[in-house]
């Protein structure tokens, strides 16, 4: 049932068949694709989660994530303004500041930054007996917490790795070290992530966006972060 | 059931229980834990492919890897020879790049590369009116296929995101200007993301490891780098 004009590939004696598709306008036809097939699943997205939900969809290839990414009312309201702000955004792995659009963040006086190759962290961790993760947590609470030289800029964290620095960014919430414009809690795995996201569904005045489970990622959380970056 | 000790935190009412791993361990209990949900699942995996799929799964916490994965005869065998031999990575994204642990890699003496943001590879894509990930797939030909300064380093393609990367990439190899070591095809998505990934499966001479379907991603690529790159 395929409208677009199609190509045909030979190899041996197998056929096959490529869409059309200018490269500007995969991205859009990836959307309405997913769009389509949330609809024949009777899926209906909140209009302020749907790029979010979509975007996360689109990196994954996952239909998971129309279940599981919960969002605090208000949540992406609050990043929006945090990004028209010219925030900056704090990831927990290289993976996902790579992935975050720093062209665009950057058009909106933003930057990016992940601090966990930094020397300080790694001697940090090494000394707390914690991770580096944790440990990168703890400097961007030095930075932008209470006192520090960017207390004024507002900053959204995305964790899409390690429970460990989701578990230290909550205690530093909780203990009134830092205020995140936006929390995105998207660590992957088995050991911790479960609990770390459950950690910061319970935080009352802090804005997030939880990938509720075992599933996320460094891409995911990069993804979150675009879908924001793109609409604000 | 757990064995664990186990800690507590609290917030308001809320009581959340963490496994006591230390940061050290927690890749090890995750792949532990891995290993017994496949075997509840009645999934055995093939010893040779057994790490591979393991990683792959500890990216995404998606159990699907355990059967989209597909593997040519040899294709583990292949990239482990190469990485053995200081291969280089090629990879279509900044965020596969930046998965792959490229000081495991360096200590095998190997390198990896990614050509999508370079200024060549920009204008060569605007020229042709194809996609900066072909173009770059244009430029690894040029260097690693015959004739190239680099022909005689055996190199592994990661393709994580493009189709239109591994769709050229296919007919390099085709067309008899580039011997891969082994092709990585993970990218992700709904626009001729399954057709590019059949293109490959298809080849005979060139060993591949593929997930087959629309899942994928530069992180799931990143970790087949690096599930081959602890093993070499």
């Amino acid at each position: 049932m395929r409208e677009e004009q199609q190509m045909e590939k030979k190899s041996g004696t197998k056929h096959i068949h490529l869409d059309q598709v200018l490269p500007g306008q995969i991205e859009a036809k990836s959307f309405e694709m997913i769009g389509r097939e949330l609809q024949e699943m009777g899926i209906e997205l909140e209009p302020e989660k749907e790029p979010v939900v979509k975007r996360a969809i689109h990196a994954s290839a996952d239909f998971d994530y129309a279940r599981n990414l919960v969002f605090s009312p208000g949540a992406v309201r609050a990043g929006l303004e945090a990004l028209r702000k010219g925030c900056h955004i704090v990831t927990d792995t290289r993976m996902a500041w790579s992935g975050i659009n720093k062209g665009r963040l950057s058009a909106l006086g933003g930057e990016a930054f992940t601090f966990m190759s930094d020397e300080d962290v790694a001697r940090a961790a090494e000394q707390a007996g914690s991770t580096r993760a944790a440990a990168s947590m703890e400097k961007a609470a030095a930075l932008y917490g209470a006192g520090g030289k960017l207390e004024n800029t507002p900053c959204i964290f995305a964790v899409g790795n390690a429970p460990t620095a989701l578990i230290r960014l909550y205690e530093l919430v909780q203990e009134g070290k830092l205020r995140p414009a936006l929390v995105i809690a998207m660590p992957v795995g088995f050991v911790n992530v479960v609990q770390s996201k459950e950690l910061i569904l319970t935080l009352e005045e802090t804005p997030f966006i939880v990938a509720k489970g075992r599933k996320g990622g460094s891409n995911i959380a990069a993804a979150v972060c675009n879908a924001l970056i793109y609409q604000a």
